[in-house]
């Protein structure tokens, strides 16, 4: 039982290489684009005014994909967000992309809030936490799993 | 005893976000130069006529990465890239991105031999195969450990 | 009395510099974009098919660009095109990008049809000529216009 | 008499389109690197310093370009600076890149010393403004031409 996100993305002249597919590293584009459309349309958090104002980050540490079939100019993906795991100051995301009912490629991401100021890790702000059990309670670790 | 490809990557206001770090897509764009340099400067391969008249592609199909330190505007990166596996239509690489000594990030990726005719994978053609096993032989598969 | 191609784009922290706001070759992403949905939406020309299987390019040959304005994370803006002048083998386009009601930039572009085969470029195609005609029959250049 | 700053471009995979040539707005980011290039080896103005610490932004408000032929995968450019106008508060460089004799792009540019607090234009800081005159003394307006 667990919430997913969607949303459409087509793939356009720019993102694509000279071999004519999608050139990999703008799917990780789409994914960052895709968590910020997540932050703002389905958490509620303004995702602008976070890195702005709130000076909170969201890099990302650790980044697995599966690229499985290309993508082609014109076609229209849908990009799907899981939570997997809620941790204290990190954020664990699986997202799938499918062209139809045919994978093109696996993401899984590692996140952290993090202070713009200083530069290091924070704890997940309250309202972002609060934000991120609601959308997946079976994601968010228990104190003795937190890290 | 392994051979390195190094590359040094000033890091540019183009490379980075509103954080003032840089965006991690670009770091897979720069592992994408280290490939083509790579090929070009060290293995003798021109990269550009692989693709455009030989029409032999190398997308990538397994990507890992770790970020363990931000990067920022002005720093300038060494890129070095290993060769972990060669099989017989795939080739495994190993890239770790330094600033002096602090690690920025590693990547391990898999990039397959494409015809850009068919799209389909393609054994490694026979001057890439020896351009590679020449760089790193300890890399070189068995006939019953290719794929 | 002139038609207008519309089309919403939202800033997203991919499009933003240390800086904080737009990076202004994304602006120019983003028209690559708009071109391309118009032919798609507006004047019924799949722009994928052209490109990848009639093998007709549209590059730009002349651009100007007036930024007044910068945009942020965030904001959602309208860019607006109108053409200008279809001649033989050339459309000139007039683009205006605003966030409500203020000018954020405004480009003129002229892009010229091109055969992606030979390089050179060609007579606009019939079936193009014909939806550029009709969506802007005032931009329409004479005989001796023409070039 | 005018001075010029170079800089060897290498065409990359990553900056080329499903045509097989450089996909205009990546020559864009080319001309940024030039400039931030000629800031830090040239004027012997640190330009990551100058955004990141001195908080002053060098935008662009005025953009041509003639694109006279494509360029591919595997050349290298050269892309030459001049400085045509030194004012008050805004800098005018004409761009030419060239692959060996042939031109390829020029570009004109106006580029505004900003800060990056308040968002509004500053008067080019003396230390920046005497890098600008000793490169280029014929490209300093008078007292009644700047603005």
């Amino acid at each position: 039982m667990s919430a997913t996100f969607d949303m459409p993305m087509r793939i356009r002249f720019a993102h694509c290489d000279p071999a004519g597919i999608v050139y990999f590293p703008q799917y990780l584009v789409m994914t960052n684009m895709l968590v910020e459309e997540w932050f703002n349309e389905r958490l509620a958090i303004d995702y602008a005014h976070m890195i702005q104002t709130r000076r909170v980050g969201l890099p990302i540490v650790k980044l697995d994909c599966e690229f499985s079939r290309p993508s082609r100019m014109g076609e229209t993906l849908t990009l799907a967000l899981d939570v997997t795991r809620i941790g204290r100051r990190s954020i664990g995301v699986a997202i799938v992309a499918r062209c139809a009912d045919e994978v093109r490629f696996r993401s899984a991401q590692v996140l952290v809030t993090t202070s713009l100021e200083s530069g290091q890790s924070i704890d997940i702000p309250d309202d972002i936490a609060a934000a991120l059990a609601a959308f997946a309670p079976h994601a968010v670790q228990s104190e003795e799993q937190r890290s």
